[in-house]
């Protein structure tokens, strides 16, 4: 998408054709900084460092540094070793484990000689498949956006929620929910869209200035907010991602995103969410069982912002002796979802529906 | 109640019978600093930089503002300036105008002479009557609590998630929706209280500070975090205050409020309001009608927090280009409100209950 005017993706091969630059997502949404990438050390301390994060992105990452690591040291042992080292650095991301396993597989068949360029083409084709996959659960989004788009007057905004950072800064490109937003924008379709912040990592600013570099007319607001804005009638539809979807239909997503769907639900608003078959769970049956990190209290204690002059600054908001709890995600139930815009449909949140679309992958 | 060991309340007259101290909560959570008010200019400033908060205090303040420019001009022509100036401190606070309505009767029918006595009794009244009505919510909330404590295994904690701050920094002291709270840590009932941190003016920092200093377990969480706790099973209860009820028991409260309460009713868990009988506005019919206050967007663009130095600082945390709403209250309706907790007891959210019990104001 769209930064500056100039198209962007969040991970890209340079004209040399063998180093990789990534956007420094720690900077943003204070300063656009690229990163050059060209070892094995720079794609770990990358993802490690979380200067690029949403999983299908890690998953690019770390194909690529598979493909350093076969420049320098095509043996099994340089393939093993380069696996171990990248798995290590987000060890619960799901995609990055996909990716790695991905490419191991492609590669073990492979003659040392002719690996890191196998690797090149494989890292190429997983970003690829994400572009591609991302761009087709935006076309089924956007008929979504269109049915609302006519029911109303010329220059009344269609006006959509989203809840965290689906957007094409955690993927290649597009995005999954930001997917079908910003083709409805390109289609000349009048849109506003309001973005939660997402505590506690902020991850509202991220989509806002996705939004904002690529012309989406938005307002970014507390968690608080949607709520009163469905109330008011000025909300028309929610797009979510999703960090793991059942074969139920219960979706695990970014805390805060069953509050969400409640309020919807209490308002009669459509609540879509936007994902690729990737991401669904075939193997957890009770949304009980899934684990449900909990994170750093720092991430909520601590506040990271720009001071006046542009520095970057954390300062702490909490009282020093108060015990602090971080769960980084909830469970949407199915009951209260409209919808999964998949690369393969609009699906009913079901397990008949996703297990009939899905079925080389539900087993 | 108590900070370090020892009991305050947040507004008294000193020892030398004439001036009087605040908390200065714009200090909070960080620092503990007492300001001494002694000139109606110093209760005007108190009021309108926030260093006192919370419609309760803000009155009581006003009234001693009263006091003070009693001494110093006990005139009609004093009387009213001093009335002025007050109320144009936070023109939209409603018990401000209540306070100073009540001053402003009562000194009229006094000579000059005796307005300084006069006025120094009636604030002290004022500030009583906020700390019996608060107590008195807290013994009838204090069963619902005893209640669910019954059904506990000895060593169980009974959990109460609250948002915003209806604390006793708001009032003059117990608060509305902490009341309880503290008549339960008094009466030695196991109690964990789950505090939302409240964005974006981050009230929940006061609540956490206020619970900690009187001893009360509890946890600091996000916004976002609460419905999964009530997925969880980790609620019992739900306790907050209100701004504003309507006759019909519609509750206008700090924005927020209305998703927890549908994160209540979806998991079945009682979701009780706390409010002095002086906040029902017996004048607006729909809740539709509630004029919503948008404040500063930068209450959301500006954190506000304490540098490892210890100094005081606020930080960006937006893009700069995006637009930002800030929408201070919503409205949870009656329908998901289990009952209103008043110092006439607790109440079915319903024009019939609150206008039988409340008779006299109910006109």
């Amino acid at each position: 998408m769209k930064v500056d005017g100039r198209h962007y993706r969040s991970i890209w091969v340079n004209a040399d054709g063998v180093t990789v630059d990534v956007i420094d997502q720690t900077r943003l949404p204070h300063e656009f900084e690229i990163l050059n990438l060209t070892t094995l050390a720079d794609a770990c301390a990358a993802i490690r460092n979380m200067v690029v994060r949403g999983a299908p992105l890690i998953g690019a990452t770390a194909a690529y540094g598979i493909y350093f690591a076969m420049r320098e040291d095509p043996s099994d042992d340089g393939l093993e070793r380069a696996g171990g080292a990248l798995l290590a650095t987000r060890p619960t991301a799901v995609n990055l484990r996909w990716a790695l396993q991905r490419m191991q597989t492609l590669l073990e068949g492979a003659e040392p000689q002719d690996r890191a360029a196998r690797a090149f083409d494989a890292a190429g084709a997983i970003a690829e498949l994400d572009v591609e996959t991302n761009r087709q659960i935006g076309r089924n989004g956007l008929e979504l956006i269109r049915e609302i788009a006519a029911g109303k007057q010329p220059g009344e905004a269609v006006n959509i929620l989203t809840h965290c950072n689906a957007g094409w800064l955690a993927t290649v490109d597009w995005g999954t929910a930001t997917a079908p937003i910003y083709l409805a924008q390109d289609a000349g379709i009048e849109l506003h869209v309001w973005v939660d912040e997402t505590r506690p990592r902020n991850q509202g600013a991220l989509t806002a200035w996705e939004l904002g570099h690529h012309g989406v007319a938005h307002t970014y607001i507390v968690d608080n907010a949607g709520g009163h804005l469905m109330r008011e009638g000025r909300v028309d539809l929610c797009l979510v991602g999703s960090d793991r979807t059942l074969r139920s239909g219960d979706v695990c997503n970014k805390i805060g995103t069953y509050l969400k769907a409640l309020a919807a639900r209490d308002n009669d608003i459509p609540f879509y969410v936007c994902l690729p078959g990737s991401t669904i769970d075939w193997d957890i049956g009770d949304s009980a069982d899934i684990p449900i990190e909990q994170r750093d209290p720092e991430e909520i204690t601590g506040v990271t912002g720009r001071l006046t002059e542009g520095e970057r600054e954390t300062v702490t908001v909490t009282p020093p002796n108060s015990a602090v709890a971080n769960y980084a995600f909830d469970v949407t139930p199915a009951r209260l979802v409209s919808g999964l815009v998949t690369e393969r449909g609009i699906l009913v949140a079901s397990e008949k529906a996703l297990s009939q679309a899905f079925a080389d992958l539900a087993g």
